[in-house]
């Protein structure tokens, strides 16, 4: 894995240096992760002149560190005493000085105010340019080690899921069925949820980011579920809802048909160069036209990697094209105050036609089930 | 409850003025919660000239807010459109410059260079001052009420542990120990875990932040926990640490009565007025006389509240005093490399010794138990 962290950061400096930065400081943690393969809390990556200048610089010791995540061999690692160490992001500033650094470029979407005027004193004749977004936008694109973390995550949730179909619902709250699929993520291999899972009953399914409440599963219950599992890393996520007892009301069946056909227009719409405004108008359109234009959550989807929420943004306002080997969620969803709603929401990587299209890796039917 | 977070902001209005600053930006989410009631995801505080001004800017709509959670109903709220309704900490500085405010306080200990400069942006002729950690300084000594919710959230932590205590340990693994602790928690009504539960078996007994792993618990091993509940958003932390089997072994005893001893005499020296060095002084010259000076935490114990991890510290280099009223955890430990180790963690509020002392919240015998 070592090269592939290398590679990594090789590409990170050409942009660099093209934007005329010698030296980089990334501090944003998934982004410090994805260069040097593993990110202690609070650790800071150091990106110099050449790969040799390269360096990890974290406060906490290598026994602190749990056994899964291991930085890169191939990276120095400077570790700061543990009292009186101070900031790694400023010790970072320190030696790129020491390294004949001119200028540095931050995450200035990521350092405080505060941090960066630390950053400033200790190393007064550092130029502080801005990174920008730049580690978020080489980590839009998966490899196929990373799509394959993303596909056992999603295997894992399925897994969850199904089982906790088989089990009886009625009667246990929203917080005992979170926790369960939770425990179960855990069960079946996952470092842990990828997100906290919602669960919602009643008047509450179908809420975006709805957090579990009391309620209790009830007869004729709309039962919504989102979840998603962390392996190695990569955190995927799928929702599904099922309706309680043995028919589903004809407005149950409607308004779940309706949110089906929404999401299928978007999966549908996940080819290599589609515009991510147009995948959101393809899902957000069929909702539109039935009238759903109120209360329809500002994105029908999103890229998943590293953190749950990456880009690409699937949304009215979103500017760019989708890629191959762009994982990201369709999940458009409906939810009417007081009833309660439905929300589908798949994990799918962007692939060519010629490879079978959009591959999807929560594989969990989304065929409306009366349990 | 409402005069509560108007007297809250009062306070902090009178600091704004003593330092020259009109109005304020408070956009860290535990201290927007201290001030306004709630904090819905993304949501800042504007704290104008007077209480009349103060503003609770959101983007997050009253449908997507927890049921539990609810601003300050005397304070006014304005939710941006969730679609292009911007940064609500840049919307708010735009509202503070049309109050005619000409300076804003801000937390640059938390705001990102770039939402920084985007907020000199909307407002060019505000001055934006620092705010520092005003807000966290006026969290730090609570009033009863904040009190009352840390001693329910202590109580369910015990509650908790005590029934895991009754439960077959060996054969299970660290991961599903910690599952069915913040199971528990949530069965007694905590709101959730109060931070990520630590289960350390054998040789990963002691130390501290430990993240769970697949080992199973042994004859034999030591087996330390640490958890704590939430609950009305207040955290309290709680962690014991068992010997497993019939008769803890020599050495066993022996660094338990010591880890045990400087807990005690952490504990003892918390009165109102102690520097807090000599606290953290009382716990760790046990230990140094004993030769464990290597390895030690940063911290023997630390503030909690709406955060985990408050102000004030207990280490080597903190500044300051206690006051009454202030809860603390204290919470020394040792860990052998390869062997394990014990960590004893208390939480308590500093009382007056005419009020008898300080009250311990996290009742769980300290007792070397061999399960």
């Amino acid at each position: 894995m070592s090269e592939v962290y290398a590679a990594r950061r090789t590409r990170l400096r050409e942009y660099c240096n093209a934007g005329g930065s010698a030296a980089a400081l990334v501090s944003r943690p998934a982004n410090v992760r994805y260069l040097a393969g593993a990110a202690p809390r609070g650790a800071v990556l150091l990106l110099g002149r050449t790969e040799e200048h390269d360096l990890l610089v974290s406060a906490v010791t290598a026994a602190d560190r749990p056994t899964q995540e291991r930085p890169d061999e191939a990276l120095r690692v400077q570790t700061l005493p543990a009292v009186g160490g101070g900031d790694p992001a400023v010790a970072a500033a320190g030696f790129a000085a020491g390294q004949g650094a001119d200028s540095l470029a931050v995450e200035e979407h990521h350092l405080t105010v505060a941090r960066h005027r630390a950053l400033g004193s200790v190393a007064p004749r550092l130029r502080l340019a801005d990174l920008g977004n730049a580690v978020e936008q080489l980590r839009v694109v998966k490899d196929e080690e990373e799509i394959s973390c993303l596909r056992i995550g999603a295997e894992i949730a399925d897994q969850a899921l199904g089982e906790l179909l088989e089990s009886i619902l009625v009667g246990r709250t929203e917080r005992h069925l979170a926790l369960e699929l939770e425990r179960r993520l855990v069960d079946h291999g996952a470092d842990g949820p990828a997100f906290p899972t919602s669960v919602g009953t009643g008047p509450n399914a179908g809420r975006p980011g709805h957090r579990p409440t009391d309620r209790r599963v009830e007869e004729g219950d709309f039962l919504s579920v989102c979840l998603g599992a962390t392996y190695r890393g990569y955190r995927c996520e799928i929702g599904r809802t099922f309706v309680i007892g043995t028919a589903p009301a004809d407005w149950q069946i409607e308004l779940y048909n309706l949110v089906f056909a929404a999401q299928r227009a978007g999966r549908e719409s996940l080819v290599p160069g589609a515009a991510c405004r147009d995948v959101d108008r393809a899902a957000r359109q069929v909702l539109d036209s039935a009238g759903y234009t109120e209360g329809l959550t500002v994105l029908t989807g999103h890229g998943v990697g590293l953190e749950i929420d990456e880009d690409p943004q699937l949304s009215p306002a979103a500017m760019g094209k989708l890629d191959a080997c762009v994982p990201v969620t369709v999940e458009p969803g409906v939810h009417l105050p007081g009833r309660g709603g439905v929300r589908i929401d798949d994990t799918l990587v962007v692939r060519p036609e010629a490879d079978g299209g959009p591959e999807l890796l929560t594989i969990t039917t989304k065929e409306l089930l009366a349990l």
